[in-house]
């Protein structure tokens, strides 16, 4: 039954890129890395868990932000090292700064430069510490 | 005038993840990687340019096959080791096995589903060995 997992190309440190498109709009929300559990999890919950590299566990999406990413399509790249998650992204928010993704900085001449704005605090999100 | 190249957060093999998406439609069409020589070639040829880790050289991409990738929109997450490159995908087809996007298999229940077809045969695309 986990032979799909197989498939997966996991890399020396057993991880795999994880890409997370919001399914409504096409936007390209984030992209963090996966683990075989997280991507087991994945799929048997519906909601995006990823490998928290820096804090080196599982990492289920919205833990801590309420942000969660419902699952509604797991695609796999040619060669298996890719996945790309197409979620419904709870309060439109992805982004640990509160935007609504990750990729807030175009690249204007030499300089990279916000264009998207904050739509709630992170010490609202996270609450105040 | 290089300033730019400094906020990406490269890794250990120096080198940075880098979603092409195509601008019209929202499609992610692959995930490559680059190298600081990489991203400075497709900012400045407005074509994406990545590093093969296979071939362990710079890849502009559609060198062989002509699927250039115009690029509309570099785009740096918040963490900086990513890129999402939004492109005008040459020829419609970014897979080198002749699909518009490398994201061609779907997970449906237990199984990678392909469910794109090939638009045209590699052997096509590359010239017959």
């Amino acid at each position: 039954m986990d032979g799909w997992l197989d498939e997966v190309r996991w890399n020396e440190q057993g991880l795999v890129t994880a890409i997370a498109q919001d399914a409504a709009s096409g936007q390209v929300l984030m992209l963090a890395w996966m683990n075989r559990e997280a991507l087991a999890e994945t799929a048997r919950r519906g909601e995006a868990v990823y490998w928290s590299r820096s804090r080196g566990r599982l990492w289920r999406k919205g833990e801590e932000s309420g942000h969660v990413q419902r699952v509604v399509e797991l695609r796999l790249d040619c060669d298996g090292d890719a996945i790309l998650l197409r979620v419904e992204q709870a309060g439109g928010i992805a982004c640990h700064t509160g935007r609504a993704r990750c990729f807030f900085r175009r690249l204007d001449g030499a300089a990279w430069v916000t264009t998207d704005t904050v739509i709630e605090s992170p010490a609202r999100i996270y609450g105040e510490p």
